[in-house]
């Protein structure tokens, strides 16, 4: 198949909804400027499509939830804005542009985060496109949603990370981080798409399985591009992870063993969509395609 | 009725709910105790007390809604933590004790507020206590809670109050910013006991008019503290508006005008809740409970 066609197929259709959400004008205008700067910065959309993946593999039409996909891309760009603050990673360059707080002052940035990760939940909790997604499953998706990006997840492993700055790496710190704060929302994201299809428990394990490699890939993968990877397709400098002495998988292992652990989760993330028919095919180029990606 | 032994004895049900929720240590003990300090500094309970004043009011069992009543002060303590920052407020105390960014660090602190609205809507979304609950009615009330403190709501109105600073006290300004930042909330936590309880659109429409006028009468009355009350009371330096430039009810009005005008407004709320019983003697309580208050 050709994946970045469908990669671009589904990254508009997030846009599309995204580009049209914040047309209230009841909304202070500094404040609506700051979250829509952010979230269309360019993004991948690589959690919305996983989602909108992982549902049409177990059957559904991706248009029925481009509502629910969109709400994890809220809480992803909140994440971002809030670790580029000054108190957190202190990023000036995000995605080649002006850190949020840079063009909209630290206040505003934080609100801005605050805002989209409240409006995730109210569009989560706001089903106008499906009738056939039953509130039990959407309640179900909301704790998944909450779990994962929370202080047992996203937010646990920020906590963590920020802890562990100017310390040695060690491999059970280094993995806690991830999981939490970057694999757990590529898990959720998966399990979300599967939840809302109505998937069967043998279906939701193998996308656990699925979203559980892919997300500590796509960690393995960022890390290996901080030290590799040039300033302009990074859209930040390059070494910048160095630079604040965080803790990384080539610190860690060497860019060679990094290479090879990235390859093996791909694999393994592949491997387990056994049992999934050739809807799932996306699923399975998506995962091949965070192995070659540049940025 | 017994106002004070009634506040006391509902209190004390969501502080032994809030001790008890974060016992899990597979969260980062930094980021767990700076949740903690927060939510364990003393206040006053009045958003989840009027949740559950209004869940009685219309039929029900106080003790079948603790966990989103909390949910109600995770998401209020979260707020006052962001408010805090330096790059917000800058406030250095808090109910007499240093801010949460004074004893954790900024970083902590914005993860602690992260986390503590994220963790919110999980337990909305997590109903274990009453069976009678429909997943309808609690998607309802997440979205309820949502509007309320996110950019429609609470977040909205502290971006605009962070806009208006150094500016001259304007009516309409003035009115949006204390409906956005505190009524709001007030008001969604009144409604969501009346929701949860499946109360009818009469009912929910009174709750509203008693809640609104209630959660502008709170801001008046604040307002008028922050002039007239003792720091070693408040928690707060006296005047501490006053030194930032912020609007505020007695700038824009004077003293007298905004007494008349909170006694104006808890006598609304009495009033809106007309057509209840005795079982509502507790909110109406409360608002005259409000109009006392010293702190």
């Amino acid at each position: 198949m050709d994946i970045k066609a469908y990669l671009k197929e589904k990254k508009a259709l997030i846009d599309a909804f995204l580009e049209s959400y914040f047309l209230s004008p009841l909304i202070p205008r500094t404040l609506r400027d700051s979250m829509v700067y952010s979230l269309s910065a360019g993004g991948k959309r690589i959690r919305p499509v996983l989602c909108l993946a992982s549902y049409e593999a177990c059957g559904g039409k991706a248009e029925d939830i481009i509502s629910y996909a969109s709400a994890l891309e809220f809480i992803h760009t909140y994440s971002l804005i809030h670790d580029d603050l000054p108190a957190m990673d202190n990023d000036d360059l995000r995605r080649g542009k002006p850190t949020n707080h840079k063009v909209f002052g630290e206040g505003m940035a934080i609100l801005a985060g605050d805002g989209l990760l409240t409006e995730a939940f109210y569009m989560l909790a706001n089903n106008r496109q499906s009738a056939s997604i039953q509130p039990a499953a959407i309640l179900k998706v909301i704790r998944e949603i909450a779990i994962a990006s929370g202080i047992h997840g996203m937010v646990g492993g920020q906590a963590q990370d920020l802890l562990s700055e100017d310390e040695e790496p060690d491999e059970e710190t280094l993995a806690f981080i991830h999981r939490h704060k970057t694999a757990a929302l590529i898990t959720a994201s998966v399990r979300s798409g599967g939840l809302l299809a109505g998937c069967s428990d043998e279906q939701l394990f193998r996308l656990t399985g699925y979203g559980e490699n892919i997300g500590l890939a796509f960690q393995v993968i960022d890390d290996i591009l901080d030290v590799e990877g040039e300033t302009e397709v990074l859209g930040k400098p390059k070494g910048s992870d160095e630079k604040k002495k965080k803790m990384t998988y080539p610190k860690l292992y060497g860019i060679e063993r990094s290479r090879e652990k990235a390859k093996e989760l791909i694999n393994g993330a592949i491997e387990a969509l056994g049992v999934f028919d050739e809807k799932a095919e996306p699923l399975r180029a998506i995962a091949r395609y965070l192995l070659e990606r540049k940025s």
